[in-house]
């Protein structure tokens, strides 16, 4: 089957970035949100996204804005679906809310309709039985989609595995790099490696071993990489890396969620909130002087 | 105290960046090893490395090679500790190598003389004592020296207290950015972030969660690097990497490291036997298709 128009349900960051990509690689795009507001300010968003890559790459924003006119921003479920090939679901991160979106989605869709699911944390299998179609049912995950261009293809036991070349054809079709995730893995691939070293270093840092700004320069450095462990928490954010952390039983990972609970309750979530482990708009860390 | 003259002990692949680096700082430096054909090769390495930065940068390579003319390559210890201001210690990764040289030093240093380990993965307080000095003991671990410019001050608990911004300001005069590590901790900081992520790379394999190539890719996608954790391994070498993964007791780690014992026993050590994960000098991942 050729993947013509695309159903994206959730106009969250990265429905608006799935649904924009795939506007910009030429297929028909709709986008789904219970929200009118929700919709008019990810059409904003495409807009200021598609600008931003135009004066990068040096070209006109031209088209991609003509590709974002071409769009249907709707919250009429019947009209999102239409003759859709594929839907991929980023709604809310709660069981119940994807259950119920599911359960209303794979009783309106078009029989040929692929599901996929962009969740970050849950697993698909918890949602492909009251889909309906659990064997057309997969996980595509998208990671920043202009930035970290990488796209996981997670089947869940399920899955017909004549839907995973097809998924990767339609990753590489958005410009990502395919990975597949052969067996259900909470936080797929990269998540499980970046939770890993982050959690070294809250062990680091809580069994007072190193100073927070000492862990992130070991880490810059070594790696040449822009942030270290404590800068990339406050753009992942603090209260989702307390979700994450608090859920391991080990005695140094809940004292890190335990840690991270105190930034969390003063109202220090990272980046977004103005301040986390460094205060923004000018973290330490981006200072020349902070690598002496 | 000023620090004037750096000696260095063991000739291997750090000992030789750090008394290069000593004598471009302008520190008067011997270097000791107990084999006349290290130092030799030492020296040659030494050039090398000097030839490349003077390319690299564009300036002339003379006054680097004046710089390595002036350092002393001596078998003879009382040569090499002469009036030295400080001893960085490198020889071979062994408990009782290093314990034979620092009770060999201790004795026919110069009382000024600070002593310094820059052991991998032993602790500064295994040779505190045997040394005759342990409060002027202290862990001094460079990484590459000129790459991965960030060297650990890492004390044991009869560390001088006194010593810690000396050595911190010895760092940064060798280029180093220095970082603190509070407590004894076995891989300082980076390495047990590094470590980390790379136990959670092969647990992803040995599960079948993901292939290598694929996990690779996830982690040069997501954080734009040239390598991933298995290209990282085969550059450490598997033969290190399989010592430090077998002494962890969980499932996965054992798991783990029996795979990378059968790479080792294949002779498959990584990126010096020219095959590792990868194949080398061409591995898959520096090929510009491997990102698709």
């Amino acid at each position: 089957m050729k993947i013509k128009k695309v159903c994206v349900l959730g106009a969250g960051t990265l429905g608006t970035r799935v649904a924009l990509q795939a506007a910009l690689s030429g297929y028909e795009v709709s986008l789904y949100d219970i929200n009118l507001k929700s919709l008019k300010s990810a059409k904003e968003v495409m807009e200021t996204i598609v600008t931003k890559l135009a004066k990068a790459s040096g070209l006109e924003s031209e088209s991609g804005l003509m590709a974002i006119e071409k769009i249907t921003f709707t919250k009429d479920p019947k009209v999102a679906v239409h003759e859709a090939d594929i839907i991929n679901e980023s709604v809310l991160e709660e069981v119940s809310v994807k259950t119920e979106v599911w359960k209303l989605f794979g009783e309106i869709a078009p029989e040929k309709t692929i599901f996929t699911t962009n969740t970050s944390y849950l697993l698909p299998s918890m949602f492909a039985e009251v889909s309906g179609r659990p064997s057309r049912f997969c996980a595509l995950h998208f990671h920043d989609v202009f930035t970290a261009k990488v796209v996981d293809i997670m089947p869940h036991p399920g899955t017909d595995p004549a839907l995973i070349p097809l998924l990767m054809d339609f990753g590489r079709s958005l410009e990502q790099v395919p990975v597949l995730v052969k067996k259900e893995n909470n936080g797929y691939i990269f998540n499980t490696m970046l939770m890993s070293f982050i959690g070294a270093a809250g062990k680091l840092l809580v069994n007072d071993i190193a100073s927070i700004e000492d862990i992130d320069k070991s880490w810059m450095v070594n790696f040449n990489m822009p942030k270290g462990p404590f800068g990339i928490l406050d753009t992942i954010g603090l209260e989702t890396a307390w979700h994450v952390t608090k859920n391991q039983p080990d005695k140094a990972s809940q004292a890190f969620a335990a840690l991270l609970k105190t930034y969390v309750d003063a109202g220090k979530l990272g980046e977004k909130s103005g301040e986390g482990f460094y205060k923004y708009p000018k973290p330490k860390y981006k200072n020349p002087d902070f690598l002496v």
